[in-house]
């Protein structure tokens, strides 16, 4: 994945950049995940089935695309992005279980308790997840055991009972109930937005960048995150099946809130504009090398899965 | 938790020593342990109501043990006791689900999924596992960031699909399987040993004490591990679930492999006893400030429960 790729400024650049960072990652995860070896080679081969299944890694791309502003090398980046695509990789393979959200397709293929069982599924999920910090604690990540362990701090709780696994918490609650438009923002916040969050600042983290840089590219993630939540909305009310390449219109079966059910999709279409926006104003402090972050935040309220 | 104690041969301080660390710790993690607070509160309540719950705390007390040979002060050594703990008892919490060994009772109480429900049981597992790690990267845990990603890569490697996870994936794969007694000493290395052992080496790691003391540690914990396997075979072929505090002779009811369906009650009790005899001539290199080690090595073979 040339580096020169992600300061670019044209827009077809940032599929083709899309494209290389997804296909690097790829390969780094091959090369960091254990070979399916022994008695447990059964739930290596469930982690390897979830992660190396393609999927969009924008959380990677965010990863990557924002090391590239500090000028942080090729392997750092790449390795630090492999180890939260782990992450979202667990939190999918979890969320899919018939105790949770019961999903039986993920990125078009069957999902891992389909695949495998319901028991190497949750292993696979808790493997992934512990391989993620085995990953960032190694000193291959980064040559400062200070960045490493901000890496993983800032990780865990991004991921944790205050963030992602909360969200995921408050999202099963939430089935059957009417939310409010703020509990609803809460919620996606804590599910989708933390990562996304982490994402960007594990770049700034990498880059040994100030505060200030950290909160603007935090404020960028959460409203991309956000626009990115309200256009999966859309997409499931509006959606076909073969295109999503997953189950579409759970949420109205579950009678769950969603920000399509309570603002309709015309409003709601409109909010992802208007976030996609204050997303790229958060990028101000930057110059052109930020260019595939900007065109990034129109990207999610255009796409089509 | 007074070091001290930790130091005194006579062999009534075992016992008393097992109940100050288990105190310390126990108020060490409710500290640790965010509040049930907002939408996400039942999440938190179940990784609260799993983790404190008494029981033996063994690996916490190894660890404290073990950090006392090298003068490690009380806080870097409880703080990291609860993050070994925290994973245990995720690693408990989702081995008790339905789907892997599906048990109702844990430490004389419901399982955590009977109490509240599978979903919320899976993500509160999730949620004690990512707070781990949270935990040990954090600066407080020891000034050292290279100890701290230090203890984090180890952590991860015993508990993670080479580790904890791969014995309870190839324990769940045993089942109506006959397995040879070197299979059973692998699967129990991986779902028992490797936690106890990293138990003993985060004491040294704490400590910053060279390899050969860490693999004296590490050799001596591998033998206690088997030595605590072996007589929870034993306990649960013999004791009563009043006891135990969980379900018993589950092992038999699933037709699995144990060291007493494979080698009997008296070769593997005699077995236990070696095993103990084999962990204590490890701390050879250590002088009467390893009493406590070595006492625990008969504790762990004449237990109860």
């Amino acid at each position: 994945m040339p580096i020169e790729l992600l300061q670019k400024k044209d827009s077809a650049s940032l599929e083709k950049a899309l494209q290389e960072v997804s296909a690097a990652l790829e390969g780094k995860m091959d090369q960091l995940l254990p070979e399916p070896e022994n008695g447990e080679a059964r739930v290596i081969e469930a982690m390897r089935y979830s992660t190396l299944s393609g999927g969009k890694r924008l959380r990677p791309f965010l990863m990557v695309a924002s090391a590239g502003l500090f000028g942080v090398c090729r392997e750092a980046s790449l390795q630090t992005a492999a180890a939260l695509e782990f992450i979202h990789t667990y939190s999918l393979v979890h969320d899919d279980l018939p105790a949770m959200d019961n999903d039986a397709l993920r990125r078009g293929k069957p999902s891992c308790h389909i695949q495998y069982d319901e028991a190497t599924a949750i292993l696979a999920g808790d493997g992934l997840l512990t391989f993620a910090f085995q990953v960032l604690a190694d000193p291959s990540t980064h040559p400062d055991p200070a960045v490493r362990c901000e890496l993983i701090r800032c990780l865990a709780q991004a991921a944790g009972c205050r963030g992602m696994v909360g969200g995921q918490m408050i999202d099963l609650l939430a089935e059957n109930k009417e939310l409010s438009i703020d509990e609803v923002i809460r919620l996606q916040r804590l599910k989708t937005g933390e990562l996304f969050a982490i994402g960007c600042e594990a770049g700034a983290i990498l880059g040994k960048a100030p505060r200030q840089i950290r909160q603007a590219l935090s404020g960028y993630a959460h409203d991309l995150g956000l626009a990115f939540q309200i256009t999966d909305d859309l997409l499931d009310a509006e959606g076909s099946r073969e295109k999503a390449g997953k189950e579409v219109r759970k949420d109205a079966k579950r009678g769950k809130s969603t920000f399509v059910s309570i603002m309709g999709i015309e409003r709601a279409r409109s909010q992802a504009q208007i976030l996609a926006k204050q997303a790229i104003n958060h990028l101000s402090v930057f110059d052109e090398r930020a260019s595939l972050l900007r065109e990034m935040a129109e990207y999610v309220t255009t796409r089509k899965s």
